[in-house]
């Protein structure tokens, strides 16, 4: 790439190192640190753990410290070995780096950050960097291309859905009042949510016939109409890998896309080789 | 439209602001009442949670009264601004937007209007006429019309469902009595919906072997004609997004399923005439 | 039809008021019947709630025995006026019908014959019957067909399933114990059902760590799976709905199912016209 | 098969009542060892229950003893009729085989080999075997072909879902902390994978208003991409069924795609050669 001639020599390579994962160096450090994240992830799990943080408090400390240590000097290098650091730093991953450096420096300074370990796990997207030597991304990509063609008509779903919640909500508050726990509205979609999904807590539940009427109209539409979604993903997913079959361009005009029983090409008329 | 010519011209300018959504005017008339509408839904959900109508019991009192006039005039100038009025008036749209005014007005009267509140939240579906100019609709369109495909098969299914539910509701009666909670059969039969459709609260739960044994049956057989559903809206949605968008025939070879951008016909060559 | 020449004449008339569906006068009496069979649906259901028996104890007692009569003299016309009594009594609905008039003469004589009432509802499949004449019993058709292809996958699928239940309830069994409700094996199967289906009540719910961490797996295994069944109905049901498109038969040997495009007859080279 | 050609003869003819399924003499033996592997499944959950053990602890007893010694001479009556006893020792069924017998000799040496148990049930899969001469066998190929083709793209599915659930637990246990029972992050990664899956056993829930919001994303998240695997192996299963069978091409004008009973070419009518 153009872009990395006019850095030094060592940058050039520790950039190959950090930023790609074909060549052997690079795949073991993007697996190195994976394994990192990994690590610290799972230490922020067991912190959260009473007796774990109790027994091993210290270690807990020191563990974070270390991780916290290597992530920075990760994103310290990654600015300095690219060419244009903006784009780096203004970039999805960017922006996760910096945040999984932060915690540990905030609670060194004013104590206590952890909505910002959340941020963490973030990382372990970069698993699908690692990934991507293999054919999983291939599949990937399917995956995201079916499901971005779909966005238009799921939020549409959603949306509908999300209506349905609110005055299903509404007249179960009014009908319920108290005594399933239908305290309030807002508290009442929460439950049509819940019911809708088939998730079904039941820390919530009507208890007056005209409650359980409703609730079970709500469940039979929750049934029926998670169909919509499945039907369209599926839908687009079909069309996503039929797609490109045919492959021969004309000679003429270069023009693609022909139908698989075409002879001529259907925008100049030239006849078609197969 | 013809039918605008016969009113004034201020009806027709104000027409052109309330019922249409393509000119800027109209479309910031859309925007504006849909802001109305989601406070007037906020405000309801609100209202509901009681330490806030204790604490802000005015404030409610007020903007109730500020979005009921608002309610009010829109529906009048919506009366006045249009030719045939009845149209209107007896619309889906019409009814609601009636509906919507009136609880504040039956309060005032009689007090308490409770189950009216529930209608304003389908005013809520104004959004998809604001949407009207996007892309949205087009997708809502296929959905709809895949859902409308759909919708006798989905009314089999489900009229089938509901005697599996009867049946089994019965025999859960019969073989757990009172003890899970199976009181009688169309609390049996809420139960089995509740079972059925996955979402399964707990309220309710078989605890004797014979009667677990059935409760088994009742959600494999659940979770194997989920299937149903979602295979029929599936299959439909794909043939509505398949169906064939291009009709010209080749005046040569009468050759057809041309692709969308042919010019020349694909089996013999000769121009086509679009 | 040949087998009806042989009645008398009133028994042939009392024939199509009974049978067919078609006629005006039969189309009646097998609403009629319907409405019947849901007001006896209707009384078992109300039946069994408590303070309804309580309150309208004789008046259950007649409408028992009116519809008992009903059903009597609809199953002794039905076998009377067929010419081949056994070939109904014999069949689903004959044994269906017999069964349904039953509870009563036996509660009559021996008190109690709860069990028997749940058949009642099998009567209300009748309605298929009237729906005959509607285009709905064409979409049921392509339903059952779709389900009857796909019958022997969702065995094999659901056989499948209930080894994975087998294996992981006794898992669950050693692994929780008495703790989080896993009694015996029998029942920790009836736990990963209702696991595994999604239905989830929460009665019973693992409480140790490794307990935990099977359950995620039992879910999202079953998150994973209830794709097959929908794949698979999904699947059957856009062939049953594609399958016919091509109508044309071979002048020559009267072949039929010839592709779209075809020219020629593919089994015996005889030129088509289409 | 040549491999038996070097056994004895009465080897051989055990490896045929032992191995193959398609002699009468083989299914009975099949049929016969699937029935003590589902007695001794049926009895390994019988002695779970507390009071069947305490009345038939003998008679458990004896069978458990019967059934290894059965379950041991067919594990050494495999291995000596066969040619090379090491393909089948170190194969799946051979481990599981070896496994089932071990349980009731270890808890005689040692006491208590419960976990081995529940290998017993995978014996189950045997059911397969015999099964294999019905036309399930073909379903379950399609079945196992269109799980293979998706494994890819469910495993990045449920990759995703993993994170999704570790970010959304991490959420939660510091929205809710130990109000509603998040008490740490494992358990609230566990209640988010219960509620994603839209099982929602209940035993743990939000509380709080913030908690209650997630939670409704997280379901709603759930609930649009259980689309996600379920369009993935509809549309491999179609591909799978839908696949290319006959891959003749007619010698006079090299059309392909000819119908699977096809004599002649349907474009030229030229005659097809098989």
């Amino acid at each position: 790439m153009s872009n990395k001639e006019t850095l030094p020599d060592w940058k050039r390579k520790l950039h190959e190192v950090i930023y790609e994962a074909d060549t052997p160096a690079g795949k073991t450090f993007d697996v190195a640190i994976l394994l990192v994240i990994l690590i610290s992830v799972a230490l922020v799990m067991m912190e959260s753990v009473s007796w774990m943080l109790a027994k091993y408090a210290t270690e807990f400390y020191i563990a974070e410290w270390v991780i916290t240590v290597i992530f920075t000097i990760e994103y310290i290098l990654r600015i300095i070995t690219i060419n244009k650091p903006k784009r780096y730093i203004f970039s999805f991953f960017g922006i996760v780096d910096l945040l999984s450096t932060l915690p540990s420096y905030i609670g060194f300074l004013f104590g206590g950050a952890n909505l910002l370990f959340a941020i963490r796990a973030l990382r372990l997207l970069r698993v699908f960097r690692v990934l991507k030597i293999t054919r999983y991304v291939g599949e990937s990509q399917k995956l995201i291309s079916a499901l971005n063609n779909s966005k238009a008509k799921i939020l549409v779903f959603l949306f509908a859905v999300l209506i349905i919640c609110i005055i299903a909500g509404t007249l179960m508050h009014l009908v319920e009042g108290e005594n399933g726990g239908f305290n309030n509205i807002p508290l009442s979609i929460y439950w049509c949510i819940v019911t809708l999904t088939t998730v079904g807590f039941g820390d919530i539940a009507p208890v007056t016939p005209v409650g359980r009427l409703i609730a079970s109209l709500i469940m039979i539409t929750g049934y029926g109409i998670i169909a919509v979604p499945t039907g369209i993903v599926s839908a687009e997913y079909s069309k996503a890998t039929d797609a490109p079959k045919n492959t021969q361009a004309c000679r003429n005009c270069n023009e693609t896309k022909h139908l698989d029983n075409a002879e001529y090409c259907h925008r100049c008329g030239y006849e078609l080789n197969d």
